[in-house]
């Protein structure tokens, strides 16, 4: 296998083109056989095997710079950069990562994971290079998906002014996650508005007509500049009118056209996009087929693409989120839903079909998600955005200033808060408790389970004003689920077991954990009291100052710990003057790695286990309050 | 005055043209009048006053719906939308917003503040619109600086894609506050890259010279075309790629053909972008002159547009930060400044001019200037990025994703921490401790006076990862400067006062205030510890503990209390199991109105008076911590 050989891409250099077919050929197979073990984002990395051979033939990787944009299609870079052998630990817990990552490698020259980052990293590595009187090449590689974000354009207009040497490689592969929108889509699929055309033929005409002698011919000449203008201005126009130089499209599994324009692109001044049109799945024909399930998968069978099912079946928080706003869309036809390209992330595909009229998919826009939802509220909709926890953060601004700062009842369904598993740090939506909770007139719930999501779901479609209620990646626990949920009272928690030795208050999917660690401390004597508040913001204060009174309260959550839910019971808890001993279990003040969803919350403690020996190990100090602790 | 007939909008409709100009006339006036008492943004609202009386011709509102964008231009607006006799109160505590607020007018259709959000909230509400049966006409009015931020192009990409019927009106005056920047802004100034040009032309010669037979007839011919294209591309091509029908460019101060053009406009299908050109602070010669300086502006006067110095002189942390890192990058070439087109704003401008190649303005594009820094940061450089607190809001994602998680040495100066005074609830920067505290990796000062800043400063340039400062708006306390700032430790707090009965820990523009109050109950007999942390991340944990044993810390900060410095507080306090009485003080949970920075200070009790009086409630209260407190 040639492969086998290929230890540094400087090798590549020396293949010959023959080989580098075969070397895509293997890289397949590998990165095949791999990932229907492993689970991980397939058909992206497929479509640019080509590519990315082509870009280590031309470029001189670590010393030139090759930006990958989200990066969950570099499995064939990282296989070509020494990491081959340990392909088979990708997104397992101290594996390897499944986007690049600086500290995994030279060759990876930027941590990515969210999208649309590329071209504004690489325009910063190409203005300091340019600072330092280095002489690196600088490539971005972007999917026509990601340039839905206003990030890339924002790059794109710097690039355009700065005139650095800089390649963007546009990987047009007619998709981001879910098939792509927007006008631009349109645009850059040659679908171009015929309007457009219908225009320019009009003023061509004029002219025509304007000089009657020449007749004929100049109908030919029409005509044939009309081909050259739309071959010309489509879809490389909107480029050249940001200043770059347009090249493309050229065929992304063309080898031989890659390395020769590539080879060439790199040697111009200035800021280049090359346009190269892949298949995402490319030599797989189950994703070839189903580009989408392939996107992001799990273990499947790499004979046929059948998913292999994960052990247990039942619905998952996605899915019973899904099918609840369906059901509340039929009965209340305010309800309308955004999704920012994550269509079946989401769970939003039955609300799309059955209500087209009333389903937005933005692009990848989280920004433009929101506003445009706070635009629809103003009108007296209900519009549901649903976006995961960790994209929720590019909309930080447009929660507080669009929908919180009016009011607004703009509801936000975060899917993936908490740990997310093997897409890790980047992904992980860690922080939405912290970033969210401090945003005036935003309620806040945090389900326990998928009974508790559809009564928040409920609860966010009566109340008049800015909710968010965000639950887990993953299974439910397999409850009935209600036709028409019953919504709760605002600010109101629960009390799922009673005792008075100390109070669990524990949020989302630690509660379960909590209930458990109570169960086996009952068994030693030590009843603790364990309290779901459910809403984060408000706060059910009574509840919360009665656990005070227990002495001991114990916070749990899937959240960083700074300004997290215990931050906000400790500042209930100065606010009213009582001093329990306070015990805040969290995520602690550092990016999550990757690893299942089980294996890190047994690493941080939050299963039961772990809470059951923090427990027990608090109640062994004792009761320590006060300035006589504090130390000097 | 024919103005003080305007009781609403309605009666624009009966004026006869030469009485709308009459009322331009009276507008300007008044406006120039008014603003020279209050100070305001001037220069803006000066450039729309045709253009808003062409708008409440032609539409119907509040039926018909005006989204100003930034909503710093809407004062004719507001004067002829019933709030003409309240305008003196502009911009004064419990006065007239100076930007549009649906809880004032029914006019004003969306509150904004922040830049680029016009055009997806009009996208919104017509989308709703629709959905509703309504018949409604919607129009945003934007100008060509907020274009450069990508949540703009997030929403044209979605009209495009829509075919909503919607106007977009282009408030084309060559200015976002700063001069604009990037390649959208040569494109609409009509300085269209001449390559762009160049190339058309060749292939236009391309085609002629393969029909030689034609001649001199088709060099005319290809002449004429050149120049019609150019007329159809320039700058409307950008806005037909959206998918928009293009009209202009208009010239905005001719009322006639304002009104012509919108009458047509709004009767079209689908959404349309009518580009006027306007003149920032037109029919003021020192605003014409200057438009920069009277963006925003304080009192002046009203014939010669000086500007009338506020009492008292003495630099503003403003300033000390942009002198201190002209000095700084002097001496470390690695300094690198970047701007979101606020150059003046932000104290930059020397720096611009001292080191232009070191200095970049990225357009309004906050997320973009981070993700752009942090590629410069990759490659060895030091990276300053100086946005307004309130402004970083959008740029949260990139801080957590691009700078954090990599640990890059990318420092951000967020000036208007705190109350900023006027601008009131959309401008103050009373979010950042509790957005960026729990940011992994990242550094966090708060310096309470400039000397103090000139340390932070030069703590960050010495530090090897992510360092944010805050400072506040407005004068310093005129202490002396450093030419070479000291370092601190990191994590290093200052005790400022020796006490025991007692700790005060404040931050940033809180610490003078403490100070005092500090002294005023010294008289009374009590000592109080008065301690500056100086980092709110990571926290003087000895310090801080050292605190706690005097059994009552108080913390003051211009923060919001959920999640801000005070909740680090409680939180360290709980992982150290101590539990002194804690009071927090702070701004409370909603969103603060506007007024100077003195008046809000005093009404939120963080003045020294307001300390005082609460830690001599406190004292009264006595010592009750514990359980026994907590009531049940």
């Amino acid at each position: 296998m040639l492969l086998e050989t290929i230890e540094s891409p400087a090798r590549i250099k020396d293949l010959s083109r023959e080989q580098l077919r075969q070397l895509a050929d293997e890289l397949r197979s590998e990165i095949i056989q791999s990932v229907s073990r492993t689970g991980g984002h397939l058909a992206s990395s497929l479509g640019v095997v080509e590519l990315t051979l082509a870009l280590h033939r031309v470029l001189d990787s670590p010393h030139d710079k090759i930006v990958w944009d989200v990066g969950h299609q570099a499995y064939a870079h990282k296989m070509l950069t020494g990491r081959r052998k340990a392909f088979s630990t990708l997104r397992q817990l101290d594996g390897l990562s499944g986007f690049p990552k600086r500290s995994e490698s030279p060759h990876d020259s930027f941590d990515v994971g969210h999208s649309s980052t590329s071209v504004s990293a690489a325009l910063g590595m190409a203005a300091a290079r340019d600072a330092c009187g280095g002489e690196e090449k600088i490539v971005a590689v972007i999917g026509d998906g990601s340039l839905t974000a206003g990030l890339a354009y924002e790059a794109f207009n710097q690039a355009g002014h700065l005139k650095k040497n800089l390649v963007v490689i546009l990987n047009d592969n007619e998709m981001s996650i879910s098939p792509n929108v927007g006008a631009i889509s349109s645009f850059l699929s040659r679908k171009m508005t015929s309007d457009f055309f219908v225009r320019m033929k009009k003023e061509a005409t004029q002219i025509i007509g304007s000089m009657p002698k020449i007749g004929k011919d100049l109908l030919s000449l029409a005509s044939r500049a009309e081909h050259s203008l739309k071959g010309f201005l489509t879809p490389g126009m909107l480029f050249e009118a940001f200043g770059f130089d347009y090249f493309g499209p050229i065929d992304g599994h063309n080898l031989d056209e890659l390395i020769e324009t590539l080879t060439n692109v790199t040697r111009l001044e200035g800021p280049v996009l090359v346009h190269v049109v892949t298949r995402k799945g490319h030599g797989f024909a189950p994703a070839e087929r189903e580009p989408s399930k392939f996107h992001g998968v799990g273990p499947f069978d790499a004979e046929t693409g059948e998913v292999i099912a994960a052990k247990g079946g039942g619905g998952s928080f996605t899915g019973v989120f899904g099918s609840t706003l369906v059901q509340m869309a039929a009965r209340d036809e305010r309800i309308v839903a955004i999704t920012a390209a994550m269509l079946e992330g989401t769970g939003l595909k039955e609300f799309s079909t059955t209500f087209p009229e009333r389903f937005y998919d933005v692009g990848i826009a989280e920004q433009h998600a929101v506003t445009f939802a706070a635009g629809l509220a103003c009108r007296g909709l209900r519009p549901v955005v649903a976006i995961y926890s960790t994209f929720m953060q590019r909309a930080y601004d447009q929660v507080v200033h669009d929908v919180c700062l009016q009011n607004l009842p703009v509801t936000f369904a975060m899917d993936r808060g908490g740990l997310v598993g093997a897409d890790g740090p980047t992904h992980h939506g860690a922080f939405d408790l912290s970033f969210m909770r401090h945003i005036p007139n935003l309620t806040f719930m945090v389900p326990r389970d998928e009974q508790q999501l559809q009564r928040a779901m409920e609860t966010a479609r009566l109340h008049d004003g800015p909710f968010a209620y965000r639950y887990p990646r993953g299974k439910a626990l397999g409850l009935a689920l209600a036709d028409q949920p019953q919504a709760v009272e605002i600010g109101s928690g629960e009390v799922l077991r009673e005792g008075d030795d100390g109070a669990v208050l524990a949020v989302g999917s630690a509660v379960q954990a909590a209930l458990e660690a109570a169960e086996t401390l009952a068994a030693e004597g030590v009843q603790l009291r364990v309290i779901d508040p459910r809403f984060i913001k408000p706060l059910d204060e009574r509840l919360l100052l009665q656990a005070a009174a227990t002495g001991l309260v114990v916070t749990v959550e899937e959240n960083t710990l700074q300004g997290g839910f215990g931050s906000a019971v400790s500042e209930l808890y100065a606010a009213a003057g009582v001093a329990p001993r306070l015990v805040l279990i969290g995520l602690p003040d550092r990016f999550i790695e990757q690893g299942s969803q089980d294996q890190l919350r047994a690493r941080y403690g939050l299963d039961a286990d772990g809470l059951v020996g923090r427990i027990r190990d608090e109640l062994k100090t004792g009761d320590v309050t006060g300035a006589a602790a504090a130390g000097s």
